[in-house]
């Protein structure tokens, strides 16, 4: 089968959460009940059901949620999402038989995992017989190693950088996105996850890519979207991250882009996924970027984004006021303040 | 099929490099001629047929070079070599009909490109009907991601790192490995490519890993190697190069080495696979590896290791003395010089 493009069109989406709905593994859900709840039918969670998804994780106010996927597809659902993203991307043994049912049904299925679901034989054949399609977003297409060409486009490439894994790097970079588009300015959200592909149907998980061709990947989404004038590039992990600090250097190298975004969470001290390492101190890990950078093409972070969750909002906003100070750098909770000052900050930069 | 581990007993090696013996390809025949010439039977390619590849290439001299396979097994070779590691990894078609000879004559074939060649429905079928086994050596197994382990293990990493591809890794680790057990040293070379694994019989080749998993691949190299005293890692690309950074990032930060030997050809001024973008300066590189490999564990360049080919023996001392002296480091050309000046500054790091 292999690497499949996505396709949004007609979709009626049923976010599976079975059990982890109000986790940090839910980002799969969460996306779509921000950025594309006018797609999203329901979110299938039993431990939640009857609940409104705003009040757990913030987002998809109105949506239901349903204990069964009988319900979901009652409510006129025809594309079952795995709602989970977790730690090596195994399929959770339970979402199984559900998964099964819906192919048989007929409905599609969309599936950011590492497991590769249109391999599977058994679901393969049921999808082949019922006429559903499966996506596989974590498969990427085979593209050559990359050849430095980015750094010679002549538009404006603006990649979210972070502090850690989960700290709001899509979250920022589509904020921003929809903040130049109200500006007037030709903007596009460049995906590099498999949420990212799910909220704006286009892109490629970096992460999935053979590591020789990981740069060659991000290469391929700034060739595929050189004719927007600012690209924000979704970032991944982070460039001190043990386990995956590869897959952020490679998309550094790969998409040479000349602005960068940091993003972080206040409450955060220890890495995630690492026995809670601690963070490096924002100024640090802002300067190691920029060093990182500089190689294929000088880069400056020009923002600073914080997930502030937990705070009072005059704790937010003295937080946000202390990263100021001392970085010297707008700072915001893209949530809970938007983005306009940091989306200034980008076009100054640009203005330069 | 997937991974299979390499087994090296009673090879007896074909080094198939038609057309390409006497290029930078040839690494994956080279390699074997130097490290290992004891098994190997012959080299084969028509153009430099009834040479000696001493002459061609620096090392194997005395093993012949055939224009055809079936002098090559005539001389009792028992395993065909596909020679040659070009960008992409992509088996030159003109090899296919060989392979499909040496497998139909019950030969096993070792191959290290990207293109897997167990998974060719044509070349499996022959492998079976016949006994014989295809090794691809690039495929990895499948890891979990990586936990941050080997920073906590007790004895003593050393990994290659270059100023650019191509530039001595694999030769000064396999040098200094043996230095090491010439001095009654417990030493292990861990091998991260394929042509490493095809001289010593085991390690991953990290760039075929999943970009997610590639800091895995190299954790489970340092797990695997953790009872030697000494760990002499095989270095890959350089954390500057765009279409490789990432790859060398995951192994610096998977292996967790507390020391690194820099790595340079002397006449290299421009990045290989990248039309020529300059090599950042010995002190600069030395410092961006040091600073890189700090927020997993502080890390130090003991000692540089330089291609001199080319130039005089005098010259290449001349060059040699610059290098030490601008970074207070022991430097050496391993093929022309040997390595114990390095070996020596690499025990004293860990004796202080």
């Amino acid at each position: 089968m292999g690497y499949m493009p996505y396709k949004m069109d007609g979709r009626r989406l049923m976010l599976l959460c079975d059990g982890s709905f109000d986790s940090h593994n839910a980002k799969t859900a969460t996306g779509p009940l921000k950025w594309c709840p006018q797609d999203v039918v329901a979110v299938i969670d039993s431990q939640t059901a009857g609940r409104d998804p705003a009040d757990i994780v913030g987002f998809g106010h109105g949506v239901p949620i349903v204990a069964t996927l009988d319900e979901a597809i009652a409510l006129g659902g025809n594309q079952l999402v795995i709602g989970v993203a977790n730690i090596g991307g195994v399929l959770p043994p339970k979402f199984r038989p559900v998964i099964v049912e819906a192919l048989t049904r007929g409905c599609d299925v969309a599936c950011g995992l590492h497991e590769i679901l249109s391999e599977d034989p058994q679901l393969a054949a049921l999808a082949r017989k019922h006429g559903a399609t499966i996506y596989d977003l974590r498969l990427v297409p085979d593209v050559p190693c990359a050849t430095n060409q980015a750094r010679k486009l002549p538009n404006k490439r603006i990649l979210a950088v972070g502090t850690d894994c989960n700290v709001g790097k899509m979250f920022t970079t589509l904020a921003l996105t929809e903040e130049f588009k109200q500006r007037g300015l030709d903007a596009v959200f460049a995906a590099t996850g498999q949420t990212g592909i799910l909220i704006s149907g286009y892109g490629y998980a970096i992460d999935r890519a053979i590591s020789d061709f990981a740069a060659g990947i991000a290469e391929r989404l700034m060739l595929d979207t050189a004719a927007h004038e600012y690209v924000f590039v979704e970032g991944q992990g982070s460039i001190d991250h043990p386990s995956y600090s590869g897959v952020t250097l490679s998309l550094l190298h790969g998409t040479a882009p000349q602005a960068m975004v940091l993003c972080h969470v206040h409450s955060r001290s220890g890495r995630r996924h690492d026995e809670g390492s601690p963070l490096m101190p924002l100024d640090e890990l802002r300067s190691l970027y920029e060093t990182m950078a500089k190689p294929i093409l000088p880069a400056k972070v020009v923002g600073v984004s914080v997930v502030t969750r937990g705070l009072s909002e005059a704790d937010a906003r003295k937080e946000l006021a202390g990263i100021e100070d001392k970085l010297g750098l707008p700072a915001t909770d893209p949530v809970r303040f938007g983005v306009q000052n940091v989306a200034d900050a980008v076009q100054a930069f640009f203005k330069k």
